[in-house]
């Protein structure tokens, strides 16, 4: 008998029918012979409806009180599964935060675990009921309910399955898996049965938005198997695990990320340690800094480029402008960039990754600005108009049609 | 410094605007010197909405899983008026049942407070903080989460200040006290300022439902003096304790009920012990009997009339036909009736009040079918289209314009 963890968002349980679509696949996995505990979310726009309520009422209420307002939404939603689940007639029990033994910190509306007492937990899978928890909540030592910040459902979900040892953890979201590409724009994108953990952290740092960053940090840590699956199709997902067959793909995914502005630097003086005290000074200001080149200027000086957030372009020219050193420089920024990545384990001893990808873009006449490699990553920093043929250009290199 | 509870019901809390109108009403009795908690209801149709919601999904769920969806409503009125009272810069705090440590049986939907454990309580109280309780909720014994049943918050409210020995328990209505009469009958009916817990007890009984009638016993039985208030118009309610200083009033108040139905078995015989038969029968099946009358009938025979409450005459008369000694006897129902009465401590040291009551009935022809008293009661039955005269009648003989 297996143990599986199960993950539901807000969207699919944003009505009875749809609660009772999730009570079958969950009485589904049951009945095949497991035990099941299930995380959900509140029922669709129930915490922005209660945000509104709150904002009627204080502009600024205390994160303490939110808490108290926000877990409700979740405490309505689980007790609705519990019932759907029932009225199938199978034995389930719904459980809050703090019943579920989840002690957080006392950082109200974004605490962090700190302990999950996973005893009643246990009684209750022991029971062979099947298990509902309210997985955004918690409870601090003053025996106050805390939340853990809008979107972490996936990471309680990882967690509570790394806690019980579960052979998986299963997030249920609107797509049928983990893609090579956006299949709304690249027509052949393939669903992947399977990719590591460090391909699908690269992927969703890229902005494959299928599941939330430190939820597979956390899978990686504990080595929880994760499957991404479809909470309205009934097909198998993907799933993400250590070691992957690799099916002999270099190549696990092609993606684009637009929320990108390139801000170059021109002919910066040869001083020594420029460049750390420039990045020193930006990394201050908690600006992430990603593709970084320094090119050979005129006169002994060089250009210096790089990447960041498009919403951290204004803090970054601010910074640079405040720095005396770079007094009269040209600074340039330019937001109609877009970055586009190959992620693939496989290429690590494959050495033609990058050339059949820079091939590509030739093929297409898509001049690079910027190139940046990791053992599993290749990005390009591209125009932003290139970047849709940029993704099938390259998808349609790695992946026949 | 004195300790006041206020309970507010859910029409008190249903909108912003409310919840806003409530918080002052909590801030002023704080700013005034006094340690204030508040016990309030689910807002206005929240209780009925989440209902609708489990009946859409399962027509029979657990009553455990009930207790879970409808405590969510009361978590988000508590959490939304502390929001209120934060806002008018006040420190205040809101507890679940758990929280505020209401321990209860497992009756799940209908659970019983078995013990209060106020230490979280008196340790909010000392840190000065205003304690917004949610007042119809506990925990049992498995860390379940339990309700109190519907309409159960006056008694929690007198409960609470019970275990806390507080001066006073507010419980916010929408009329501004007790009345000698219901004012949308009686013209001159008049504000009682004080009326003891007998007296309100008799009240509530005879159908003026300002306040629950098992929150009455406990307050009686715990001493505590409740005082019952508009929480729309800011003027003292009435005040029900102990002893008042009766006012030179011999009647406290004037009510009608017409919630009642009168049976009659006709010329019964004389057999030993035949009314405790019938009186045991009808008890058996949980019918509550209230005034009966029995006279001598024709040929040794007597005839025995008693009065029930309506929705349990089919069940009554259902009863006596099963009865094999009444086999063949004439048993008739009437639901055209009424019971007025009059209540009050006075009378019992003032022989005068029956006489002046019958006086005014009979000086308005209003036949009498049937008398009952107490020591601070006498109620009459007659015809339901005399009630309203009588009740006015009644009324103008004991209270001046």
């Amino acid at each position: 008998m297996a143990l599986i963890v199960q993950k539901f968002g807000g969207s699919s349980v944003a009505n009875a029918e749809r609660v009772k679509n999730v009570a079958g696949i969950v009485t589904d996995t049951y009945k095949a012979g497991n035990n099941v505990v299930v995380v959900v979310s509140a029922q669709g726009d129930t915490t922005d409806d209660l945000i509104e309520k709150a904002r009627e009422i204080n502009s600024k209420p205390s994160n303490r009180e939110m808490d108290m307002l926000l877990s409700a939404g979740e405490q309505i939603s689980i007790s609705l599964l519990a019932m759907a689940i029932e009225d199938l007639g199978y034995p389930v029990v719904s459980l809050l935060g703090w019943q579920a033994g989840f002690e957080t910190d006392s950082n109200h509306s974004a605490a962090r675990i700190k302990k999950v007492n996973t005893s009643r937990l246990k009684k209750e899978l022991d029971k062979k009921n099947i298990v509902i928890v309210a997985g955004f909540q918690g409870l601090n030592k003053y025996d106050d309910i805390t939340t853990l910040g809008r979107g972490g459902t996936d990471t309680r979900a990882v967690a509570i399955a790394a806690s019980l040892h579960a052979d998986r953890c299963q997030i249920f979201t609107d797509v049928e898996g983990v893609y090579t590409s956006d299949p709304r724009k690249v027509s052949n994108a393939k669903k992947l049965n399977e990719i590591t953990y460090d391909e699908m952290l690269e992927l969703a740092t890229l902005g494959a938005q299928v599941l939330n960053n430190r939820s597979v940090e956390m899978a990686k840590k504990y080595n929880v198997e994760v499957e991404v699956l479809s909470s309205l199709k009934r097909v198998p997902g993907t799933i993400v695990k250590e070691v992957t067959k690799l099916e002999k793909m270099l190549v696990r995914g092609v993606t684009k990320d637009t929320d990108v502005t390139r801000i170059s630097i021109m002919a910066v003086p040869n001083i020594p340690g420029i460049a750390f005290k420039i990045f020193g000074r930006l990394a201050a200001k908690n600006i992430n800094v990603d593709i970084i080149l320094q090119s050979v200027g005129r006169n002994d000086t060089k250009d210096i480029s790089f990447t960041i957030a498009k919403d951290h372009c204004d803090l970054a020219l601010q910074t640079l402008k405040d720095f005396d050193l770079l007094d009269g420089l040209e600074i340039i920024s330019d937001s109609d960039v877009a970055k586009v990545s190959v992620v693939g384990a496989g290429m690590e001893t494959h050495p033609g990754t990058a050339a059949t990808m820079f091939k590509a873009l030739y093929e297409k006449d898509i001049n690079i600005q910027m190139i940046s490699t990791s053992e599993i990553k290749i990005s390009v920093l591209i125009d932003k108009k290139d970047a849709d043929s940029a993704v099938s250009a390259v998808h349609a290199a790695f992946f026949a049609e």
